[in-house]
C-alpha cells in the first residue's frame, strides 16, 4: 500500500488524481493533502479519503474546516503546511498538482525527503529548473511526469540511452482555436477559448493550449526533465492528441506513446512506475474507431507564445521565471475579462522585453522577479 | 569491429544487410558468407567485401567460384557449409537472411556456439518454433529479429515487463491487392501481385504480403519471440506501413515503433543492439511530409491465409510446419504461373486439412513432414 501526499486536491489533476486512488483502494491510500481555499469541493473529498494531515492556504480555511469535519485530521495553514505534508515519514509519493511557481518549496522539501514524486507542476520547472534538477541529482531522486506528453517520452526512453536520442516530439493539438487564423482572434471569447476539442482540463492550461503557450512551458519541462538541448526539442501539430509525444534516435527509428486523452493514464503511470497497473476491465483505446491519425507543420508565426518559451528557454536564467509569470497574470486577467485574448502575447513579450536577465538566479531573486513581473504586468491593464 | 556471417547474402535482406556493412566499414566486416547458387549476384560481392569463408549450395557452384574469383577463400558446399560458417570462432554475429526452412539447421548451430543472431528467416521460428525458443534459452541467446514488424514490437518492449502486455499489435501494409474485392483477386497476375506499395521486397514474401500470408507467419514468429500466446496478438491494417508495429500494456498504455519503409533500419539496430548507430546524415521520417496515419480493422474473410495462420499456431505441433511448407510450394507454383493467386490459400487450406498433425515433433519429423507437404501441393497442381 503506497501512502500519498496530494498537493493541490481541489484542482482538475488532483481530482483524477483521486479517481485513480478511488479505482485502486488496495494499491493506495490518500495520507495527506493539500489545497487552497476551496471547502466546497475539498470537504466531501476529506470525509470520504479520511487524510490524516491536510495542509490548506490560510488560517480562514483551517478555522473553518476545523468546525465543518466529522473527523479531526491535523490541519496545517501556509506555505508551510504544504512543505510539511511532502516530507512526512510515513508518505511514499508526493503528488505535486498544484498550479503555479507555489509549487516549487514543497517540491524542494519532497526531493529532500527522497520522496517519489509525481510531478504535474510545470511552473516549478519552468521557473526553477535548475535548482530543482541540481537537488534532484544530489538525492538522487527521479521526477515522474504526471503530464501526458512527458509522461510518453518518459516511456520512449524506457531501456534507451539519453546520448543516442536524435530529438524529442513533442505533439499539440493546436487548442481550441486551431482552425482560426491570427485575423480571427481579435475576436475571441473567454468561453470559446475554455472549449479543449480533445482534454477536460483546468481553465488556465485550457487557454496555455489555445496560445501554444501550454506547449512552449512543456519543451522547457523537457529540457529539465530529459536534460535535452532546445535544439533536440520539436513540436509538430497532431490534432487528435492520441500520440502523446514520440523521440527519435540517431538510427531514425522513432518511438511513439499512445493513449486516450485521459489524463488517468500518465497520473496511473506516474504513481505505479516502474510497474504498470492493470487496468484491463476498462476500454482502452481502439485505433480503428478513430480510423486517422494527422500531422502538421508547428508555425512560431501562428503560436508566437512558442516563440517566446523557447526564446526564454534559451536565454535561460531569470527569463523563463518572467515567460511564466507575465503569463500566469495575463490569463487571469483575460479569464476576468480585463484583456484580449491576442493581448497575452502581448504583454509577455513586452514584459521579456523589459526584463533584465540574471543568470544562474537563486531562490529569493527567482521569486523577487516573479513578483515583479506580475506587478508590471498588472500594469500594462489599462 | 564486429565479425559477421551472413547466410543468404544474394537475397534482398542479404543485400540490404551488405548496404549497411558498406556504411559502416569502421562496424562490421563480412567474415564468412552464404549463398545458394547465384554467382552472377555472388561474385561482385565477393570481390568487394573479400569474406574469408564462402558457403554456397552444390559442388558445381563450388567450382564455378574457385575459377571465377581473384582471391582465394575457403569455400564450402552443401547445408553443412552454412553450419560451418555459423560457427567460426571469430564470427560476433550470425545474420541468417535465407529464404524457407533450410535456415533451421545453421540456426541452431549457431545457438550452441552462442553467437549474437541476427533472424530474418520467419519460417524456421514458423516451423520448429518450440525447438528454436528451447535451444535460445538453454544457451541464453537472444534471437534479435531483423523484420520491421518484429524489430518493432522489440523496440516497444525494451525496459518492460512480458507480463504486464496485454496485447501486440502487428500492422499490415495490406499488400498489393488490398484494394481488391475477394470476386476481383480472380483475375490477378504474377506481375501485379510482385508490386508492393510500400516496401521493396524478395518475390516470396512480397506475395505472402498479397495474400497475408507473411502476417500469420509474423504473428506465430511474433509468438516464439515474445513467449506471447496468440489471444494476446492482432493485426491491424495499416496501410502507410509507418508504425511498424506496437504494444498494449496492461495500463492501456500503447507503444509504438515508427520508421521509413527502409529495411536497413530493422538489419541496423539488430546488427547493433543494444546501441543504436548513428545514421544522422542521412533522411529520417518525416510526419508532416506525410500528414495522415490511416487504421483500418482486418478481416479474416478478406483475407482467409491470416486466418489459417492463426488456426496452425494454435493447433501446434507440425501444422505450422504444413502451413508454411505448403504456402511455400503454392507460391513457387504461382510464381511459375501454374496455379492462380486465390489457388495458393486453397492448396494451404487442404494440406493443413489432410495432415494428421503431430504434437510436439523432433527435426526428423519436421523435416519429414515438411518434404511430404511439398509432395503433396505439388500433387494439387494439374
Amino acid at each position: 500500500m503506497q501512502k500519498i501526499t496530494l498537493l493541490g486536491a481541489t484542482g482538475s489533476v488532483g481530482l483524477q488524481t483521486l479517481e485513480v486512488i478511488r479505482q485502486q483502494p488496495h494499491e493506495f491510500q490518500l495520507y495527506a493533502m493539500a489545497f487552497g481555499t476551496n471547502t466546497e469541493i475539498a470537504i466531501p473529498i476529506i470525509e470520504e479519503f479520511k487524510p490524516k494531515y491536510i495542509a490548506v492556504k490560510d488560517k480562514e480555511t483551517k478555522d473553518y474546516l476545523q468546525t465543518h469535519l466529522s473527523s479531526q485530521p491535523n490541519i496545517l495553514s501556509g506555505d508551510e503546511g504544504m512543505s510539511e505534508i511532502s516530507t512526512l515519514e510515513n508518505v511514499d509519493i508526493v503528488v505535486n498538482a498544484v498550479l503555479g511557481s507555489v509549487g516549487l518549496e514543497p517540491t524542494l522539501h519532497a526531493i529532500r525527503a527522497q520522496k517519489k514524486i509525481a510531478f504535474a507542476n510545470k511552473e516549478t520547472l519552468v521557473t526553477a529548473g535548475h535548482l530543482v534538477m541540481k537537488e534532484a541529482e544530489k538525492y538522487g531522486v527521479e521526477l515522474l511526469p504526471v503530464d501526458s506528453e512527458h509522461a510518453a517520452i518518459h516511456q520512449c526512453l524506457k531501456g534507451e540511452r539519453l546520448d543516442e536520442v536524435k530529438r524529442i516530439i513533442i505533439t499539440a493539438s493546436g487548442g481550441s482555436f486551431r482552425d482560426k487564423t491570427r485575423d480571427e482572434l481579435r475576436e475571441v471569447t473567454v468561453n470559446q477559448a475554455l472549449k479543449h476539442p480533445n482534454w477536460s482540463m483546468g481553465a488556465k492550461i485550457t487557454i496555455d493550449s489555445a496560445t501554444m503557450m501550454n506547449k512552449g512551458l512543456e519543451v522547457i519541462e523537457a529540457h529539465w526533465l530529459f536534460h535535452m538541448p532546445y535544439e533536440q526539442l520539436d513540436v509538430i501539430l497532431h490534432k487528435e492528441s492520441i500520440i502523446h509525444s514520440m523521440v527519435e534516435f540517431k538510427d531514425h527509428s522513432l518511438m511513439a506513446q499512445l493513449g486516450t486523452t485521459d489524463m488517468k493514464g500518465p497520473i496511473q503511470y506516474a504513481l505505479t512506475y516502474p510497474n504498470r497497473l492493470d487496468i484491463s476491465q476498462e476500454k482502452g483505446l481502439n485505433l480503428v474507431d478513430i480510423g486517422k491519425l494527422h500531422f502538421d507543420e508547428m508555425s512560431f508565426e501562428r503560436f508566437p507564445c512558442l516563440k517566446m518559451a523557447y526564446d526564454a528557454g534559451r536565454a535561460g536564467g531569470t527569463m523563463p521565471t518572467v515567460l511564466n509569470a507575465a503569463n500566469e497574470e495575463a490569463v487571469q486577467q483575460f479569464l476576468n475579462n480585463k484583456i484580449s485574448f491576442l493581448a497575452i502575447e502581448d504583454f509577455i513579450q513586452k514584459a521579456m522585453d523589459e526584463h533584465t536577465m540574471v543568470s544562474k538566479p537563486d531562490l529569493t531573486t527567482i521569486v523577487e522577479v516573479d513578483q515583479e513581473t506580475r506587478r508590471r504586468v498588472k500594469s500594462y491593464v489599462n
